[in-house]
């Protein structure tokens, strides 16, 4: 395996029962790079216990931009969704770093979130008594499984624990991604680069346009 | 694989942090045959949306009596701990229907519920950021797998969702694990059958002789 594979979590428009909280902590548990908010970046981050602060988080206005950063990392798009073509996550359907799109919960993927989408992975059920999973064990799983799939190394343990490392000094600020100066330039950067392609986001429906303007106050 | 393969999960004295809600959820997605509730039996039912009331739920006083009815089933009972010899539960060490027992957080599986354990798997961590997972995804990885493992069929699904069953007419009281007379006959007889064993609980600590007081006010 490519030492160099990475995983990523992605979510758009988070949801206040989006709990970010107990998504860092098994997102860091499974090694993932980071965590991707697209549009809002508000969130919710009970049940986290100090995980946010070791999981490098990262905003950006629009799908499209989001998608430009990722694919710049020879990234996959994987969404989580139960598709028709959508493989069973314990078939490891994975070839290289993986960012992994969740759904609002009810709703699931929109079809502007489907169409970045490279592969969907669902995660069979067996049982009767639910329509779907709660998002974030449905994410778990799915982190679980790439893991597995890209043999990351394990932790060390201490006792019946897995070992924590000290908390960075530098933390964001609490429930709320911020830019960085870095991922500022950056996200320009990528933005002029990619500005004639336009590719993605014929329609112009997507917000993508209001980087600077949130930046500069316009 | 045999067809009456089954799986159970066990909780005792469950916590109020103990989702049960969404624990239920995972459970009926992935097949579980009962929840059983060991000592405390007033539960938590956040987030469920409504599977508490597809799933069977049992109650026992003791360890000991939770573990002759598994055992009555020929059921392995798989503790879900990081210990010496536990088992990655990705390797599927499993032989035969399985009852998971889940620790509170925090603390993990004391040392009286790692004894009724045949076996232990633990969820492989990568990151630096945690020491463990939220018990319920721990819990819903592991269901998961032994699912994989047995070949659990597939649940019919409509559209991106999997297909719910009509609620029952009878429906357990909210948030709390009632006996049903059944299973206080049936309990009792396993009781009284293994009246002279008393192979495990023999320094009488376990709380394993209030069965009859409650019901009838003793």
């Amino acid at each position: 395996m490519d030492p160099r594979v990475e995983s990523f979590v992605m979510v758009h428009n988070i949801a206040k029962r989006h709990n970010v909280g107990t998504l860092a902590r098994s997102a860091t548990a499974f090694g993932v790079s980071e965590l991707i908010l697209v549009g809002r970046r508000d969130f919710n981050a009970f049940g986290s216990h100090g995980s946010t602060s070791h999981l490098r988080f990262r905003h950006f206005h629009s799908l499209h931009d989001a998608r430009l950063y990722l694919k710049e990392r020879d990234c996959d798009i994987c969404g989580v969704e139960i598709t028709d073509g959508a493989v069973a996550v314990n078939q490891h359907p994975f070839r290289k770093s993986t960012a992994f799109l969740l759904g609002n919960e009810g709703t699931g993927l929109s079809t502007k979130e489907c169409e970045i989408c490279d592969f969907f992975v669902y995660i069979p059920q067996y049982g009767s008594g639910t329509a779907s999973l709660n998002v974030t064990i449905a994410a778990s799983i799915v982190l679980h499984h790439f893991g597995v799939w890209a043999g990351f190394p394990e932790r060390t343990r201490d006792g019946n624990k897995f070992v924590v490392a000290e908390k960075p000094a530098k933390q964001v600020r609490r429930n709320y991604c911020a830019d960085t100066a870095e991922s500022v330039i950056e996200e320009r950067k990528i933005r002029k680069e990619n500005a004639s392609h336009n590719f993605f986001d014929m329609n112009g429906s997507d917000d993508s346009s209001s980087m600077l303007d949130t930046l500069f106050g316009g």
